[in-house]
């Protein structure tokens, strides 16, 4: 992706391995600035992926890999290593693949930076491809929406739902783009704008609860990301993306969710065993410093919701486009 | 409603004529501080309805009828006068009713602060009895769910939404109610909860995207208010509430909306002739002074959005609980 550090645009990765450190930038920091953070110990790199310094699935996944790439190099207990990074974060299934990914692959003499890179190159690969998938969807004129970030800084580069978008717009295609904001962490707002104003793809910037407002006005397709997809196709995404594919049902607009195949959880049979992680109330009653809540009043901060299937119009995967009763082909 | 001013809890009203001014809790320091201020010209009143330190219809409406007597008063052009003040917000049909009323009022030859003063009293009357019809639908256990703030501070006293929850809570049923934040402005998070909080009503809030989540977990219930109601049921709402009564269907729960007959504008005879209210961006885009969003990205703020009547299980009204069929029961 591009990102303007240290004053001169590069195009960068989300996270990356350099020096005997992992690198990433420090997606807390955005938009205001971008901040590039570096470790050189696993623990450190997992709890970046627990405050989120690095966010989004497949990001998730290939920093996993990287620390444990880390814990190899510093020959730390691999299997203790694994456990740790894998608590990190309750829902995303990239973190538990990229591990056992990682186990394997160390397990079988790989050299770890190589098999890090490689897990990283491959999510990258994936992405490429369902931008290419997903720009058939779209053409001159529509109007998108999507929720959350489900970009290059959440996928290493390229993106999931922002894929399709890179690949038509670098395809001469203009098309504008909802960019719901997101809360309590504004993704959407600080992540996904920000990613698209670097592309120079047409876009706005509106409160969830305009989501609704806009579609009633014409929306043609909604793309959002995964964070797991149950066998059955229901799937859990940010906290919001439920309401999204209820008003798209209501208003006939074609909902798609665009994810690696590495997102499906085939021993997840349905969204009801997808454990949904509540964060903590100061997402919500903070900004920057200022406190926005009355004391005293209780918050729920769940994280994601689970949409299921049956709201779902079909999955952009690497492997082509699937109908949510076609999913049975991607399982190996 | 109960606030502590000065550290002294009062039984308050959100504006009210005091020593030949018109003073006001300013709702844009809550839920941090209450501040009282006080305008002895129509002008600044007008402008503290358009810069929001007061808002809710009803509270518009009175605060208006406060500005008319002003004017009156001070011996003013009552016919600029009441352009002027009409002009200070588009949407909230009370604004143009209340300056009706005063206009008619005083040129029957009324006392000014006589006119102004019946006119809030007869909102509070009004939500007075909004409140005992509907706590009728309230029972012990119950979820309920409710966006923005349709409570005291919006309408002079006692509240739309939040009356029958008061007057439930009052009778000694137990239930729990879901406040949605409401961004950009945070009324629900705010507001509500500040003053659900006031009440000892068992109560959390919720970001605007859990709104699905957490009616797929069981909700029973959901209220609110209605900034314009339009002669087939149509109506205008804080943005988010179309989501709301989209997801409300699609999870059969009950979607109420209370509101006082003069939110009626027979007038307007469906949704389509609602002008939607596009407020500052700056809304969005900062929170105190942090900024929030990245530079150079569009954004839209629409104040409100026009949920279809056919989302409306009925309409809480001084008259009785209405089906949207049954509306022009109550024109006169």
């Amino acid at each position: 992706m591009k990102a303007a550090v240290d004053g001169k645009v590069q195009d960068i990765r989300a996270v990356w391995f350099e020096d005997g450190k992992v690198r990433m930038i420090d997606q807390r920091e955005l938009p205001a600035r971008i901040v590039l953070v570096d470790f050189d110990d696993y623990t450190d790199v997992a709890e970046a992926i627990r405050n989120m310094t690095t966010r989004g699935a497949p990001s998730i996944g290939a920093t996993a890999a990287y620390a444990m790439c880390l814990a190899a190099l510093k020959k730390c207990d691999l299997k203790k290593a694994a456990a740790d990074i894998k608590a990190a974060r309750p829902t995303a299934n990239d973190l538990f693949y990229a591990v056992d990914f990682m186990t394997d692959a160390l397990g079988k003499g790989s050299d770890p930076i190589e098999a890090a890179d490689r897990y990283a190159d491959m999510m990258v690969d994936k992405c490429t491809t369902i931008g290419k998938y997903g720009a058939t969807l779209i053409h001159d004129g529509m109007k998108l929406m999507t929720h959350c970030n489900a970009g290059a800084l959440a996928t290493v580069d390229v993106g999931t739902a922002l894929a399709p978008m890179r690949r038509a717009w670098a395809d001469g295609k203009r098309f504008f783009v909802y960019v719901s904001e997101t809360r309590p962490r504004l993704q959407g707002m600080q992540l996904t704008a920000w990613e698209l104003g670097q592309e120079g793809i047409d876009h706005a910037i509106i409160p969830d609860g305009a989501s609704a407002y806009y579609m009633s006005k014409g929306v043609d397709l909604i793309i959002t990301g995964a964070d797991r997809i149950a066998a059955n196709g229901d799937f859990a995404n940010k906290i919001g993306t439920f309401d999204k594919a209820i008003a798209a049902k209501h208003f006939g607009i074609p909902f798609y969710v665009a994810a690696p195949i590495s997102t499906f959880d085939f021993d997840t049979k349905t969204g009801d065993d997808i454990v949904i992680e509540q964060r903590s109330s100061t997402e919500m009653t903070t900004v920057g410093n200022v406190r926005i809540a009355p004391e005293g009043s209780d918050v729920l901060n769940p994280a994601f919701d689970v949409t299921p299937a049956d709201l779902v119009t079909g999955f952009i995967t690497e492997k082509g486009i699937l109908r949510p009763s076609e999913i049975w082909k991607v399982k190996e």
